[in-house]
């Protein structure tokens, strides 16, 4: 692609409903994100909800990325808890696995991996768990992208072993001067109105850096904006940032759509 | 391979412990078995010993197969329950990746599919779900061996698929003039000594066929045999079964080792 | 109460949620049942669920029972399985204890025992089941009533443990000569409009019998009237209904609000 | 009883298998311990198993006391997990009710809680926790004793809310001056000989006190004394425990078999 065009990728997390139980709006969502995170049965989602989900995704032409999570069921893996870095290597290969042969059976293929809630925090604090995580998506297909929080533990091992990393934003959160997120407990934490969280999008989609509640610039290459989809109104609040992204030239692709150095500015 | 040689499979079930529970004696029957079943985390199972069970199948030259059963580690898998050609075909799926993914990142790969307990007898006897389970496996890897009843939907289904299947037959159980098990509740059910065993385990693998009870030879094309694992003095018996076929000038290979046209008498 | 008054029970399942998950429209059915069976923690529901939906039974004045299942979250307890009637026993002891601490811990206390889904249909027809689930209900408290069809093993079962039994009926599924119901697969076995659901519950409350669609009256001698929650606009034709009866002088109460010969003609 | 007799309870966990799954010697430790913690189904347990080992404790004479856990089977409710007290009540009072009702359909009674595994280490500590699970007791059954460790928050929760609870001891861990457990890597934390395990016993159960490594004295009011038995000859070396008590004269009772005072000195 022609290096003056600006991209940025638009990340949800889909397929969390288990058996009888949906959850959040996945029809709504794959119309707005380019980059799909499918719950593999750990924390959420069944065999047959991934399959769904992946057949629902290679109709949208919205790449399909591995969500693996905590055993925790009744938590949604949000909880914390103790793991050895065995476990969370083994646990990971094994939901990334089963949602492989899924995607494959169905005519597509698995293109990211985004470690999902308790993990999540888990390996962008802990060097260990972070490296377990990291070798075990290289064992299994050292292609596949891996993406997380821009200055994690998860991102230095993903580099470290040659894997590529996709920086995650949020267009409705502040970033302190550190790059790290406003702690939802402190005022101004969040981007409430659709302006705000357009006008972080773009910075960081277009320039590469927020700007903090004290109006400070923060460099943050991110490549993946992390689009929620459980509150209500969240579907809409997405439908009008992915427009306007769009409006300001901003075109909305998956990493692996557009190449290795897949945002150029 | 030369034509003269005679070969039979030994299949086993392993990798059935969960958790802290220990299942079986996987130790003394890596050492007998040419074909491992692996439980894959729904009847048993989970993801940390499936790697070791990969590892150890790795260490003994013994083949690795998937053995995906019904989510429900309370009854082992063991009960039957109501459930569509689709829930069947997407299990299949998900468990198959799993270990395929298990095995490739311990440099091993999966080589056949062989369904768990009361799967084993849904798609034995229910076409509808055999073609699915034929169908999820061959989605996922066309090369994949299937290992079932000589007689059963699950061997039609196979071979309409055009995947390779492995009749399985069973050394200590008696055969009814028409191909099937005679029943455990029939006196003469099982083949309890071990020359019995023995005899028959090398009448099937030397000249097809098995004797009845009332002296009746039934013709069995079975291409592996099951050993069961988890019986007091099972392993021993094992052992003593697989010494008895090396003697006779029966190797003990899987399928996959000896190629496609595995058996040759 | 006086001898003339005609009384209807209205019962709901509630607290089908699980962990992130929520199920149906509890809120809006409090307002219109008199029982509600509670989800117990093994084909839906968990602790916290459980303790929230017995809060709210007694803040509406709505009869506690418990909705015991088999153990399959996946499959929602829907798939019927093969088990033996110590299994059954043993699972409903464990699930009515769990809820009669969590109601007596909220002061309240379990009154009703409903079996749900797959095993509500086996208790119906196998009397060896039947048997076991009212052994393992008298066992723990013989002054539960017992809720099920009225013509079934659960309630020969029932009855002859000396157990109180509410026979329970729907306003919206149409009756056979026998006093089975019309299989969803028959034209006619849904009495779709508000007026025939309304029609058939008096027609239970009051006369004790339905009308086929022949024409013919079955006696049924009903005592509670299910009221489903989980379809769209489920709730508003419950709350239709409810208004309904009460407008014809049919009070709606559980049978333990009202003592022993509950429903007087 | 008379005021000169002394006796010391010993107690096990019990019944942690879990369907297929064997787990420990519950036969054996049967014949030894006064006190049984039965697993409720959570980190372990099922229904059936349950009851079996509440029969097999009414057998033997052996006091029933709930084992509650974490929901992580694959983890042996042993990982411990970040949780909100409610939800550690609620989990209590599920699982103690489960129990209490198998108890009593089998003619028996629940007389003891003992939080298990990471729990157990949980409410040791944290005291918001503590207090939820007191309370869930509590609200169940204020008679219930509870059993946890000397110095800790779950002590101080029950002696606040009026619960009878029993300090546990060990009679083969080391005790440091401040009558904590020296940690396991520290040599001399294990008394490994059965002289020293006895020595400890006896001291504990006659004289409520430990020496420590350094030989210092700790006062201990130990009133229940923790047998281990999924070590292999963990069996035989408590039933030689047991003799060693017996023979100097230390009866060996549940604290709900010998009344309120139950430990005379």
């Amino acid at each position: 692609m022609s290096g003056s065009a600006i991209s940025i990728d638009l990340n949800a997390d889909l397929g969390e409903g288990f058996g009888p139980y949906g959850f959040g709006e996945d029809e709504a969502l794959l119309r707005i994100v380019s980059s799909a995170n499918v719950a593999c049965g750990f924390h959420a989602g069944d065999p047959s909800i991934m399959r769904r989900t992946v057949e629902q995704c290679l109709e949208h032409g919205v790449a399909i990325g591995a969500h693996p999570g905590l055993p925790d069921r009744l938590g949604f893996g949000r909880r914390e808890m103790r793991i050895t870095a065995q476990e969370a290597g083994d646990w990971l290969t094994y939901q990334l696995g089963a949602l492989q042969a899924i995607a494959a059976a169905a005519g597509g293929e698995v293109r990211h991996v985004k470690p999902h809630g308790a993990l999540y925090h888990m390996v962008s604090k802990d060097e260990v768990l972070a490296e377990a995580v990291v070798r075990a998506i290289r064992a299994v297909d050292g292609r596949l992208l891996v993406y997380g929080p821009p200055n994690s533990r998860l991102r230095e091992a993903a580099e470290r072993a040659g894997l590529a990393f996709a920086a995650e934003g949020f267009a409705d959160r502040a970033y302190a001067a550190d790059g790290s997120l406003v702690s939802r407990e402190t005022p101004g934490a969040l981007l409430e109105t659709e302006e705000q969280a357009l006008g972080q999008a773009l910075s960081l989609a277009k320039y590469g850096y927020a700007v903090t509640p004290e109006g400070v610039r923060v460099k943050l290459d991110v490549r993946t904006i992390c689009i929620h989809g459980d509150a209500p109104g969240a579907a809409e609040r997405a439908a009008l940032l992915a427009r306007g992204l769009l409006s300001a030239g901003v075109s909305i692709a998956a990493p692996c759509q557009i190449g290795g150095s897949f945002v150029e500015r």
